[in-house]
């Protein structure tokens, strides 16, 4: 029932599509390699099962009429197209299982508009460009990667969840951070629709597989400067007590709270002089005029300031704490400690941290903790963990995220590669509705949506009622 | 134990004051009958308790000397002294008990400055002016009063707990919000000493018993055009899951989330175009760049959208929906049904949507349900309650009180005028000290504060280490 492509005969179809389309910048040579990949190697699991898939041809447009002419050629010829932004997701989102054409959409980069509180621009523009372009009329991103400098927003909204910044605005698909996006269809002849919140959101964190995100509008933060700062503590207990207290003090406007656990910051030794060997550590992003608030929080929990940044010294000296958070912090560990890899888990808002402090205690040196301290999506301060896990065997990874599951912890699996696997199974009638109609033949991305394989057995429910569809607007 | 004062020997000194000192501006006629009083009598008790209580002068300086020299000289003659923001307040905090002397601080008013997050202004500032001199800045205060528009900064500090802008910042006392008082102590030679936070906050909702508030410093808030609406609900249970919901959501970018439950809409005939007869109402202020994720969520729970007005249109029509909001709706309500009190009251974070449809269905028709959405002083999500009251006895209002209580909501008593008695009598040892350092004569508004009389058995309990207090910088 899903489709299969036959790779000579993709092959064939990919080079002919080359050769018709010569205005476009394609990249046809080792390239393709690297521009097949992300950061999929995380997982020793996705290394084993993704390792080797690489697309026939990438293609590079600046414009939606260079991306229509490359969608519609994939589209007669029955080309699988995968979408890439910069490829720094780490699930193998951007790796063609088919291969075919990966359609790289960094070119098409350009900011559109920036009013109070919301801006607009091209999928492939780079979120430190954004920021860059809408910081000078006070207004930024409301979450970002830590690899923002060469992130694009689409990759963000097909990807990726929230980040730096969700400590606020929760994650991305939060009512109100998008608010809309402009979404091509993969047919011979490529329809665009704008699609206005909610529906905005049926595209987002599916790997591209249910169609092709032109443009995003989204919600902006004002743009604060922040004040970097790392407070170290001997005690787990007082670390994640103060991280969470931060995290939802009211009266304290921040952008990232991470807490890692020792012996994590042993593991970041670029930052060792604002480190304590041994110790917890937490890196926190204030506003500047909320430094004293930050020194009192910490002095209640007897923490220590070892390290502290203006905005403009940060800007100075060209490196964040940012690039030390969320998925950097994995990648920086795992250049140290090959043996690792690492889970992620939302906790649960209210018990997320009595939770995050049993689990420490039970798993003990397999598991270091790492936690990014967030709103959920309805608002409650919560966390999300990150955690590193020394490796030993498939079967003990899933035997630790089972574990979180078992008190209570979601887990978001990147060691699959199903968006459906990555949200525990379930199948979102919408998100394939969406992609009967953006993409019909089913060329996005194939292999990915598990619920397109079922795509009959849920149009069989909407037409018995049993399913409700989301009404989309025509083309 | 408690200060005594004999009613003549503090007019005769009261009037010697006044001829002492002529530079000053003095008020000795009629209207010290108005200055002596507040808004206590939407309490049937106070009204009762407090009634025909004044002052014997009111004095109103212009500059810190003038204050100092009125101080001074009531301290010299051992005069009671009341501080007065607008009266504004609804406690009975600024009625006098023992006479003496009102000092009247709307007239010390000046603006010191706006930075980027915070401000500094003398205590008698009105927050409507703050907020009008600070938003060309981009910039205004966290939290306000309903009554923002005549009530000062220094009366919020000293008498108020939150407001609108809670739901973003929570309450005046979280961390961040206040950064310094500088306060004034009241002896023959008053001293001035700053205080910087966490001990600024040592003078706050206290009544100004332990010392007199010159100066704040306090956080500011983004200054965004503010959307006003209202939604209204046919079912009670939608109308507070919007609420809730909208409050918490943490990509709606908000100032202000009032529930009036049915029947309090229709004792609001000014906003009676704007409201449907016999629903349920929630009144928000939204910045205008997120009213898509308002009409969105008020779809969400089919709440229909009676009022709409932008920020311009609200600054043209020189009506807010914040002044229906907060103890402003118990003011209008109480003009329209005079049987009318109210109650105040703090539900948990977390099941505090479950705790109000619980009592709302236990108390029926007497208790009529007004919530205001906030953040708790720790960040979370919750609300609370001025909810009002069909009055019959006082028994009975405090047996209303105690089933709230029962149902596990704090009751900020304001049926009562002991700073303590609204606290559920908790003494604070630091307040006292407090006040022991700034106030050694117990001057200051005497008769509400508790635990001045019992100052000798805390200092011996502190004394045997059983009461640890924060310690003060030195004058």
């Amino acid at each position: 029932m899903n489709n299969t492509f036959d790779s000579s005969v993709v092959a064939r179809c990919t080079a002919q599509i080359v050769a018709d389309l010569p205005a476009l910048e394609w990249i046809t040579d080792a390239r393709v390699d690297r521009l097949s990949q992300d950061f999929y190697w995380f997982s020793p699991v996705l290394k084993r099962e993704l390792t080797g898939l690489r697309a026939h041809a990438v293609v590079r447009p600046k414009t939606e009429a260079e991306i229509a002419a490359a969608v519609g050629a994939c589209a007669s010829a029955g080309v699988p197209i995968t979408l890439r932004g910069s490829g720094t997701g780490n699930y193998g989102q951007c790796i063609p299982l088919h291969g075919g054409v990966i359609l790289d959409m960094s070119a098409y980069n350009q900011m559109l508009w920036v009013k109070p509180g919301v801006g607009r621009a091209q999928a492939g523009i780079r979120m430190g460009e954004f920021d860059r372009l809408s910081q000078p009329d006070g207004w930024e991103l409301r979450c970002v990667p830590s690899t923002f400098r060469s992130a694009t927003l689409g990759g963000l909204y097909g990807g990726g969840f929230g980040g730096i910044g969700s400590v606020n605005h929760g994650p991305l698909a939060a009512t109100g951070n998008v608010l809309g996006v402009r979404a091509m269809s993969i047919e011979p002849v490529p329809r665009v629709l704008e699609l206005r919140a909610p529906e905005a959101l049926l595209l987002h964190h599916v790997y591209g597989t249910n169609g092709l995100v032109l443009e995003l509008e989204v919600g902006l933060a004002p743009a604060h400067p922040w004040l970097e700062a790392v407070v170290c503590f001997e005690a787990f207990d007082a670390a994640i007590e103060f991280a969470d207290a931060l995290a939802a003090a009211p009266g304290i406007v921040k952008k990232c709270v991470t807490l890692l656990a020792a012996p994590i910051p042993d593991l970041l030794p670029q930052l060792a002089t604002s480190l304590r060997p041994g110790q917890h550590a937490v890196f926190v992003l204030v506003a500047e005029f909320c430094e004293p608030g930050l020194v009192q929080l910490a002095g209640e929990f007897v923490g220590s300031i070892t390290h502290r940044q203006t905005a403009a010294e940060v800007a100075q000296s060209k490196r964040t704490l940012v690039e030390f958070t969320w998925n950097h912090t994995t990648l920086h560990a795992m250049k140290i400690d090959k043996s690792l890899t690492y889970i992620q888990s939302g906790f649960a808002a209210g018990p997320h941290v009595s939770q995050a402090k049993a689990l420490r205690k039970m798993l003990g040196d397999e598991v270091l903790v790492h936690l990014e301290f967030i709103r959920s999506k309805e608002g409650a301060p919560t966390c999300s963990g990150l955690q590193l896990v020394r490796y030993t065997s498939e079967t003990r990874l899933n035997e630790i995220m089972q574990i979180h599951r078992d008190h209570g912890v979601f887990i978001a699996n990147p060691h699959v590669f199903h968006v459906e696997d990555g949200k525990q199974g379930e199948v979102n009638p919408d998100v394939v509705a969406t992609k009967q109609r953006f993409d019909p033949a089913g060329l996005l991305n194939p292999g990915k949506l598990r619920g397109w394989d079922q795509r009959e057995a849920l149009a069989a429910r909407a037409a018995s009622g049993d399913v409700s569809l989301r009404t989309l607007p025509k083309f």
